[in-house]
């Protein structure tokens, strides 16, 4: 036993560890003045070098603070929080998504060219004649009382929805709404069910909030559902956060029949469905099935739909739709928030949304985006990759060979000008190794005919860098 | 001593305690079946009645649920959670906003006809020109570029700041900047100093973080700041969250020498001081001391502005200014909040608070306001009120006489379409009785003039209901 000898902890690490584990036992509590050098190294018979060692390097990691010349002091709480950690994932997200490249895979946003901005130039100065004081007035906290309405009627229409005005919240973006629920609904150590993969910004808001995440696999059959049943049976979680619709990575559907399943799962196990239907407008041939909130009778499901996204996405225009008590307390999350999206932009967007130009603009993006897919499809045919063709959306969900590091490949291809979203970063168990992500929406025609985005030249820069 | 009897507890009110005791032990946890009616009568060797009216009350409770046929259960936690009690003083306040009334001094917000919205009716056609791709387009999480290093140097102008345009990041209004700087430095039980009074929703931010408030008096003399080194040191507050300049409600301002004083309280004792500074622009003669954050030298003052509310309150755009690392934090809460505020309204306000035209809006403005304020001092007094009277900010902060009920007042006031706010809403002790918040900044000089702020009509509303 004596070969796999470690290598011994020098004795600065061991005073460090002394001094550490009495603050974190709070013996030493933030802001107490710490011995001085000199005391602590007579009391440990130790070097004064070392202990001024360790002082130093429990400053480097923030756990102490020097003052003036008055000696070295616990660190408070506010500072030696680790926030970062928490975070990495939207950081590398993040990261990715600020690096200049050419061929822009990476960001599932619309391609600007796509969106009726001219018009909007010329259409804005309409909303202010039509409301010249819209500028002097804060909206109400719940959103404008027009907009709702519109909003209501517009969901009677498509779905058949019942809804009142009152059961409608605006927010600013579909990431603000899954914000506010999250910081009504959970606790620290709450459970909550997500997608595996899923939206990377919902697991970093969940985990932000405390919430311990059990991930549930979706395919493009949907859940399965008594793996579902059982996980709300053994955990008990406070909320269930799907993406049913063209979902968010995988472009994957829940057929209807499970999604009516799914609301008696919630009901019977208290269970709230959160149903972030973000995608629902973009699909290529037919629509998709109705929300699940539509199959909803005991208010357990809190419908999210993102409508600023394909039109005018700086407008910020989404919409919480609920029943009561919950809308109540959302209401109380949002004034707390921000007191109200402006109402500048709800009025923009609301009368965008009901002229004719809306349809007409989103049937042209339709037939834009399932072109941009099938170019990309064809770019990529004939390798070993593989993916189901989404009906709807905005992304690629590719299985890559086990051979190649998403990561290695990543940065090999950011060299040429060229960005994707390595598929770990949308898993909630950091495991997904062979999926990447690959958005059609925001590159061009013309760029994707390049090829840039096909399985070629991604291997030609595999093959180079060998 | 048996004199003084208490009333006997009736017995379906023990059953009730009895459910409620195990449900709180988690004997019986959420979503468990509870036993039925007849089996609980015979444990308990009570009437079935008593325990079918025992379930009863705790189901209107919100303790338990029926699910069909099938029984009682445990309500789940996420029902259970009482957000209501937290947020009472809200609901309170914009209960009374609601209300509608001619003659409004409750809103603290600038009269829309005293905002240049004709102006920007034609303006915001330019800022389309320029920026045709505007609404196509996300803002960075921090906030427009260009909007940044503009208010960086406005800074620098005005007050002196030596910024980079990184130690900006805009945000929808002051209240979100004050909800993330809380939602980022506070724990529950944190404590946290607010002044006493404070902004009212501000007390509710830090409430609902689970924060416990320690108020600090604020006199037209600003803090006595023995007091405030006492509470750092005796209470390690993780911040103090200060309106030094014409507060709301007081209109006080702290002085320079107590601000210099402040700081180095502040870093003495490591608690970051949140200076929310509103109301600077709104002063009447001469402009107030430079903001807290000047003295700051270890990046223990986190400084907030807010701009738009003087302007298109509609835009909602404020800005949090601090140092590293805090930034880096505050920009992962307000990436998991919205994912940065519009682009729209940032370019719209960059373009307006460039022009010449701002500092003439501004100017007028202030005149406006004070000739407000002198007129509805005027009318108040000859009175046994007693205020300071403000030289900057949107409000009187009035001592009434002891012997009049400010709620009661209030509810005799709406009656004639009067309202204003009592001032216990801004009271983190909920006891200031004796005080009232009239605002002057809403109506206009003619509703002024005829006399229904005037303590006359407040005392003439007493008598006719005696």
């Amino acid at each position: 036993m004596a070969e796999l000898k470690s290598k011994p902890t020098p004795l600065y690490k061991e005073v460090y560890d002394y001094i550490l584990n009495r603050i974190v036992r709070e013996e030493w509590q933030e802001h107490d003045k710490l011995p001085s050098v000199r005391d602590l190294a007579n009391t440990l018979s130790v070097h004064r070098l070392t202990v001024f060692k360790a002082y130093q390097l429990l400053k480097d990691d923030g756990k102490v603070y020097v003052r003036d010349k008055s000696g070295y002091f616990v660190q408070g709480h506010a500072e030696t929080r680790e926030f970062s950690s928490l975070f990495e994932k939207k950081s590398r997200l993040s990261e990715i998504h600020r690096i200049p490249v050419t061929y822009q895979f990476s960001q599932a946003l619309i391609d600007p060219n796509l969106l009726p901005n001219h018009y909007f130039s010329a259409y804005v100065k309409k909303v202010f004649d039509l409301y010249p004081k819209v500028l002097g007035t804060y909206s109400t906290i719940q959103g404008d009382e027009e907009l709702r309405a519109t909003l209501a009627g517009y969901f009677f229409k498509r779905h058949g929805l019942d809804l009142s005005a009152d059961e409608l919240l605006i927010t600013s973006g579909a990431q603000q709404a899954i914000h506010l629920i999250a910081q009504l609904l959970i606790k620290p150590r709450d459970i909550v069910l997500l997608e595996r993969p899923s939206y990377s910004a919902a697991i970093e808001i969940f985990r932000s909030q405390g919430a311990k995440i059990i991930p549930v696999d979706i395919t493009k059959e949907g859940y399965d559902l008594v793996q579902v049943e059982a996980y709300m049976k053994a955990y008990k979680p406070v909320l269930f956060y799907v993406n049913p619709t063209f979902q968010n990575p995988t472009g994957y559907t829940v057929p209807a029949h499970q999604r009516k399943a799914l609301v008696e799962l919630a009901e019977k196990y208290r269970c709230v469905l959160v149903e972030d239907d973000t995608y629902f407008d973009i699909y290529f041939e037919k629509e998709p099935p109705a929300p699940i909130f539509k199959y909803d009778s005991e208010g357990m499901v809190v419908y999210i739909r993102s409508f600023s996204k394909y039109i005018a996405p700086g407008l910020r225009i989404a919409a919480i739709v609920c029943r009561q008590p919950l809308m109540n307390h959302l209401l109380t999350a949002k004034s707390l928030t921000d007191n109200g999206s402006p109402l500048l932009n709800q009025k923009i967007f609301l009368h965008y949304f009901t002229s004719a130009r809306m349809q007409q603009h989103l049937e042209k993006l339709r037939i834009a985006l399932s072109i941009r897919k099938e170019i990309l499809e064809s770019e990529l045919k004939n390798t070993g990759w593989e993916w189901t063709s989404p009906d709807g959306g905005l992304n690629l969900w590719i299985k890559i060979p086990t051979s190649l590091d998403t990561n290695e490949l990543l940065s090999k291809v950011l060299e040429n000008s060229i960005s994707f979203v390595p598929g770990i970063i949308f898993d909630p168990l950091n495991e997904l190794q062979s999926y990447i992500r690959l958005s059609y929406s925001f590159i061009n025609e013309q760029q994707l005919r390049e090829g840039r985005g096909s399985s070629l030249i991604f291997q030609k820069i595999i093959l180079d860098s060998k």
